[in-house]
């Protein structure tokens, strides 16, 4: 399924790590920024790793094709928008100013380095003069419309930190800028939807300010259901 | 709450009417068209008496004036894309083609005649050539997208028929309407929500092909609490 998920994970075993000689931490440069259709690859690889997480690969049916092809369509924040979350051992350069959303930045500083075994993989493709940063999650919104505020928000579809980075605050840094971005454009809500069963999760939601609607359902109509109606005599 | 609704409502006194003479049936034209800005106060005052019917006014802060800065800002089908139940004693005139949309049109026989004591408040201003047609109701979509599909589908915000023009089919007019487009346009779902003590209601989706999901739960930030994520220190 593709809704808000991840954020807190289930714990797994730490990595041996050899024992390191700065005593002050080690500081890990992250970095938000919009999607270019050049991290179509990754953004696929990504999605898949959710609908791995949700149990949910039965449902998995997109190429980088269909990404390719239904994403970017339109300027961002109008249509589905993807911001990508970067992961670097070095400074990020400045960002050039941009129309529609500078980058926002921030350190942090971890007791243990974390042990990135995809960072080939993940090798961002957006880089600034040479500058390697690795991908570590994104999220995915587009705009919805509350015909009670008479003004649109935004629903976030999808939110996907790779498991080597959770817990460090980066799944909070994604949402609290589809939040900034909302307010910044004078909408009314974020929405996105949780698993009923996940805890965590919800404990993670409430305390970033959101209310969890319980009496609401989702229905959906897919598949050969909704092929019926293509038929007008329906 | 502006989510989908209303279908089927709770039975009302039945309107005091006097014998017809005409033993066949009463005909009642029905029409499915797109939305236009001349439409904003009916459709205001459709969301008020939704607001009322889900018992959540104290959420309703939507004006006429808000609704026309918001709404009609890009191509129907793009972003908020609304669909018009029109009804009238004598059939409509030929629509003219539409490069969007062409409008449904059904003819209903009822046993007895329909008491709308709003006519005059809710008389068409889609006039083709003095036509006169009352709106008996609408529903409000906007493109969303499933990551897992690679492909958008439509979320319907709003679905609404006026009370005395309920319980004959025309709330599976206007979705199936929806669904058709979705159809059209190679879009992968329709997907809107449902009290989850609405019993009739999910009843009425699940005929139409609906699924309920039951383990996932909407969560929001609105009001202060997204305000706070305007400051970036946040």
């Amino acid at each position: 399924m593709a809704a808000a998920a991840a954020p807190p994970p289930p714990p797994t075993p730490a990595a041996i790590l050899l024992p390191d000689s700065t005593p002050t931490g080690h500081p890990l440069f992250v970095r938000v920024r919009l999607a270019t259709p050049s991290d179509v690859p990754h953004i696929h690889k990504l999605i898949h790793q959710m609908a791995i997480f949700e149990r949910l690969t039965d449902i998995f049916s997109a190429t980088e094709a269909s990404l390719s092809s239904t994403l970017f369509t339109s300027p961002p924040f109008q249509s589905s928008t993807i911001f990508i979350l970067e992961l670097s051992q070095t400074p990020f350069p400045p960002s050039p100013t941009s129309l529609f959303f500078s980058p926002i930045t921030q350190i942090v500083t971890l007791d243990l380095p974390i042990d990135d075994r995809e960072t080939e993989t993940f090798k961002s493709n957006n880089r600034d003069g040479g500058f390697d940063a690795v991908i570590g999650g994104f999220v995915l919104f587009f705009p919805n419309y509350s015909t009670f505020l008479g003004k649109p928000g935004f629903y976030v579809e999808d939110l996907f930190v790779r498991e080597c980075y959770r817990r460090k605050g980066f799944g909070k840094m994604l949402l609290s800028a589809v939040a900034q971005q909302a307010v910044k454009m004078g909408y009314g809500r974020v929405e996105w939807v949780v698993l009923d069963w996940n805890v965590n999760a919800i404990k993670f939601y409430e305390e970033m300010g959101a209310k969890v609607l319980q009496e609401w359902r989702i229905c959906r109509l897919t598949g050969e259901a909704l092929q019926a109606y293509g038929n007008p005599a329906n």
